[in-house]
């Protein structure tokens, strides 16, 4: 079972530093109440006492400044974007002073020409669609919530289409980062490739704020797909819905996305939201491309669906139809939760090579139906990617800890099957030794050392990740 | 211009370590002064005295133990795959043991469903696409040598369909290393996505045998694409053909190759392979798909050309026809070196940001037609990374001075312009300068540092990338 990390005692902001960010950032620095709480949750399952103050930045200046004062104080700086997380990320575990980007959400240059923008961290991944959309270009990687591009690619994210346009990891092409000594450092350019050096941008995205704190993203954009098209379907069984689900993959065709639910899912996204889906597994799906193209995924998809059972295909072309098509999977999480007044979800993350989904799934499923925990399932599955989440009374321990027990037998099948317990969401406070059970003892100390090496105070996002 | 770094005083095998690796390699060992120069040259312009020994590792076991004694003994170990590497990657520059591992050619595992495979490192790319052949599946990487998948990792190689599907930063999804304390570790699984903490992988990728002697490597796998055409188009200026590269690339169409050849080259190219192809700038391309998705991308293309002057389009769907006409791309480099006997190549590797490419490549042919050097051009051109290759006379010290300067200024422009000094063949001894100008001196210290953390004694593969 994971057990929670013990942290060292915090390093909380002293007065003597409380007074020096006053001096220097004024209205921009805070240390009421209110501010701190909101500051110190994110939607995971965690808690932890606030941050003992929020510093809000607006430029690279301010983040170095701050960095800066905290080290020569030596106390935690703690990256805040949008507070999406669901690991602990944003969590004050060691005290310290959160430090919100928020306000840095300025587009600082977009090169149609070479699909490429570049932005402050604190930019929404909807304002810069938003912002963007008059370029016929879009920015692709979906994780749900609205985060922040910088927090998306602290965590490594992704989300409903990375099976096709890939995760953060793939889409950032550099970055302007602050270092734990306040120092302004580059990573990569613009150029689509390059062998010059490690390759420091794939070091920092998904390092979760400590290793540095980013100030600038580039990442890829995209031509926004001259055709949509997505369906529904629904399946005897899961394993019929996921054997669909490979063979479209290994035929090579590029669909965009490829969701699940199961049965027991879709009866509480019919409940919660008044509609009349087949309770069974379903598949949802989207395809982009060019009016051939998508016609010709379509029916590939539609064929292979047929011979695995997939019936009840549901078609939709204009944006209004699909997203009534895919209220049932944008309703699943609060479906779930909602189907449980009071309940708070365990989520998980899993993410295993395609060929073993089906077992994965299905031996999980029996694990948490003879549980009898509530939970919902919901699957990037053309990743191998699915969530359950575990509908816990959080003032019942026992409850904390059978989901917990789940979760512990989920990650070791996972790994088992040479996959990973965290697909997407990271390791944040809570999946320490999920990280060692996986990585190993070995993998872990390579990237501690890395972390002594460019944070020898450990002032950056302490806690995270592994012990120091 | 670039300056040949100072290396430190050589730390080389001492009789006792000499004896050790005999007692415990006895017959793959080797001290044979035919032997030693094989492994201490590449396929690029530097040269450097021999290894002191060459072993040849069978196994992660022997590679672990040749670590330990080497570290024991404080003497550097240089990975060797295929000796392709164009940088100097290879050189013993410092000393010490060549670590052949080439006779670790085997597939560990096929896992088709899942498109991965996982290998030792020595396999080449075309042993590996032979040897699995019957799967229907292939790797696509293709950097013209037959290089070892582990030096192409090591490098972070790419080549002509890269535009397409990715470097090996993209294709590798987790290696077994050996680290400098001759510690077997495992960074990554076969999940198609992680957040798992710090990205080793990518940390790895494109490391040169710096951090890390590579043991294992699983890379990505592809359905071989139902219809392949190929074609080639000249056009009346390299303006004009690039132009119809960033409007293919812009409107998403998933072009499988396209690289460009100057009027000059095509000439050198007719000249060699007694072709009468027209002496005017070139794009060959490939377009990999569905038969239908290969129709519609090549109609497109076609469109795109012919509004920029396009003209000679010239098809070809069988594998006979298509290697005709690539024959021109095939036959560059040795029809560029054999234009001037006797000469030696220094080859560049600049890649820019797309919308850039048109000025770079313009301004750098006129530089290099102004120096009355002898050159060819060669350029994969989807990706914004073209090579020059300036062909001089190795026993004239002022045309390779003049060599480097082109090559600096290249650089510098590329660097301008948002781009790297190194698109695919690695910064190894000779571009260390370039790689400071590019990444600036923070970004290197933080290379560095990582080094120091990995490697304390400096005896991975010394004096690349950056000096200690």
């Amino acid at each position: 079972m994971t057990s929670n990390p013990t942290f060292p005692p915090p390093r909380h902001a002293t007065p003597e530093l409380l007074a020096a960010l006053q001096a220097r950032f004024a209205e921009q620095f805070s240390t009421s109440q209110a501010v701190r709480e909101q500051h110190g949750r994110d939607e995971g399952s965690t808690d932890a006492p606030p941050p003992d103050a929020v510093v809000f930045a607006e430029s690279t200046q301010d983040v170095a400044d701050l960095v800066r004062l905290a080290a020569a104080h030596n106390v935690p700086v703690i990256p805040y974007g949008a507070g999406s997380s669901l690991e602990g990320h944003l969590l004050a575990t060691e005290g310290g002073i959160s430090l919100d980007v928020s306000r840095m959400n300025r587009i600082i240059s977009v090169n149609a020409d070479d699909l490429t923008v570049t932005v402050q961290p604190g930019i929404s991944r909807k304002q810069l669609n938003e912002a963007i959309k008059h370029t016929g270009l879009f920015f692709p990687i979906d994780p749900g919530a609205d985060a922040s591009i910088g927090g998306m690619a602290a965590t490594r994210a992704s989300g409903t289409n990375a099976v096709r346009y890939g995760t953060m990891r793939e889409n950032v092409l550099a970055l302007e980062v602050v270092s734990a000594s306040g120092e302004v450092i580059r990573t990569g350019t613009r150029a689509k490739k390059s062998s010059a050096g490690y390759d420091l941008t794939r070091l920092y995205v998904g390092s979760a704020g400590t290793l540095g704190i980013f100030t600038e993203v580039t990442i890829r954009l995209y031509p926004l797909p001259e055709a949509v098209s997505a369906a529904i379907c629904s399946f005897p069984s899961i394993e019929e819905a996921v054997r669909t689900v490979i063979t479209t993959i290994q035929m090579g065709v590029p669909i965009a996305r490829v969701e699940l639910l199961d049965a027991h899912t879709v009866r509480l996204v019919n409940q919660h939201s008044k509609l009349s889906l087949r309770e069974e597994p379903m598949l949802l799906m989207e395809f982009h491309g060019s009016p051939g193209s998508v016609q010709e995924q379509a029916e590939m998809v539609q064929a292979i669906a047929g011979e695995q059972g997939g019936q009840a295909f549901e078609w939709a072309n204009t944006p209004e139809e699909r997203t009534r098509l895919w209220t049932a999977r944008h309703n699943a999480y609060f479906a779930g939760i909602q189907s449980r007044p009071g309940c708070r979800a365990v989520t998980t993350d899993v993410c295993v090579p395609i060929s073993r989904l089906a077992d994965c799934l299905l031996e999980s499923l029996q694990e948490v139906e003879s549980s009898g925990l509530p939970y919902f399932l919901v699957g990037h599955v053309g990743d191998g990617n699915f969530h359950f989440g575990y509908l816990i009374d959080p003032d019942k321990d026992e409850e904390r800890t059978r989901a917990e027990a789940l979760s512990h037998q989920l990650v070791a099948r996972a790994i088992r099957m040479d996959g990973t317990c965290t697909g997407e969401h990271g390791i944040g406070t809570h999946k320490m030794d999920f990280l060692v059970e996986e990585a190993g003892a070995g993998a872990v100390a390579v990237m501690r050392s890395i972390k002594h090496a460019l944070d020898p105070q450990n002032i950056l996002n302490p806690g995270k990740i592994f012990t120091w």
